[in-house]
């Protein structure tokens, strides 16, 4: 058996972040962090969860833009990028000189008029546009209110330039069968906990997982009537998950 | 008979937009300007119309931010306002306290990541979210370079709150309508000319006109093998569609 579980570090409740690794560890059962977020390198998020008192590796952690750059350097793509500052270090390794595609992730204060604007030249100048981008979520919480999140922008640019962004993060099957490959573990060996319905729960039930849906962070009441995805199970919280995977093992 | 003409007089060429309107005036057809012009308001466009020659007055215009107007005053609708600080004017009697839709225009620099963030609050915030676009092109040209179009804003904000957005401006059947009953002309009575396969095309003979396109402007030879759009007859310019219709009256 194993684990797959998405904190969104940022918003954790500390007591439950802390609670959570231990436990699974303990068990023997092996446990892989799938997260959308691409406002900071995997080794920055991971400092942030460890300082939280998570006993987490950069490893365990599955992220959009290693996922991203596997598959430039599969491709031989070249990429513009319109990210967050803080990200364009994942790409250090990866050619960006005269780009024939365009990656865009939760770029924040960069999804300015002047950025989106030549992130639509470089894709509408291409004999065939590329558009990759790292998820597709609508918007997000953060403390001074809801922000447009990477997913809206996408759409933005699929319209203009007339193409499909190839999606790289949740809900995109491959992304999770790179969290599973990773572990070496195969989806019907494997439980996903999270707090979306549509990333987290569809996501991994899409790939052949199980998927438990928390009551916490994202989700709310009507996620229980989605016309599409049916969790397999529901649990009040991260440590209610956990005592219920060990319970049934 | 009448005519509809959508010259985009930022690049129309001089002498085409001086020799158009006498020939057509003096042939006792009636002529209406369509445009989707919205980084200025009416008076501002056609005072620019006049400059290149034209004879031309407001009322000769059918453009989006009037027809929204009519609509938001139908409709007891007070708008949030995503436009061009220069069509701020058109909504000067329209009530914009305590918003319950967002009208979004193509609203250039003021497209920030800011005000992007703002209209989305506002429109998510709506117990029945209401966009009015004024427009839904895809984008524009300018002397530096392509620029994103309000239709790629429009996507994102239909992405983020999964609504749809009300049309008004080309290609809307109700576009249309209102500049032929601005002529008090049946449609079958009508012909439009115009550079955009999809917009001036499309959207007149979708609401019953016979539409001509003019072989300049926007114009691709790859227009003529459009899946959806026929025009009834194509001309090199405009000079040659008013020498067409007043040949065949």
């Amino acid at each position: 058996h194993s684990v797959t579980s998405r904190p969104r570090a940022w918003s954790l409740q500390k007591c439950k972040a802390v609670l959570l690794p231990p436990a699974i560890k303990a068990s023997g059962l092996k446990l892989q962090f799938c997260t959308n977020e691409t406002q900071a390198t995997r080794e920055k998020f991971v400092k942030k969860l460890q300082g939280l008192g998570f006993d987490i590796s950069v490893a365990e952690v599955t992220a959009p833009a290693p996922a991203a750059c596997r598959l430039l350097k599969e491709r031989g793509l070249r990429p513009h990028l319109l990210v967050h500052d803080d990200l364009v270090p994942e790409f250090a390794d990866i050619d960006k000189t005269n780009p024939n595609c365009v990656v865009i992730g939760d770029a924040a204060e960069n999804f300015s008029y002047a950025n989106l604007n030549e992130a639509f030249r470089v894709l509408i100048g291409l004999e065939k546009p590329v558009l990759i981008s790292l998820g597709k979520g609508r918007y997000y919480k953060e403390t001074d209110g809801l922000k447009l999140d990477v997913g809206a922008y996408m759409k933005a640019l699929e319209y203009a330039c007339d193409v499909e962004a190839e999606v790289v993060g949740k809900p995109a099957k491959a992304f999770f069968e790179s969290a599973l490959a990773e572990m070496g573990v195969p989806p019907e060996q494997a439980i996903m906990i999270g707090d979306d319905i549509v990333s987290d729960v569809g996501g991994a039930q899409q790939c052949g997982m199980r998927a438990v849906q928390v009551r916490t962070g994202k989700y709310r009441p009507s996620d229980e009537n989605h016309p599409q995805v049916k969790p397999d199970a529901y649990v009040n919280n991260l440590a209610e998950a956990v005592d219920t995977i060990l319970s049934q093992m």
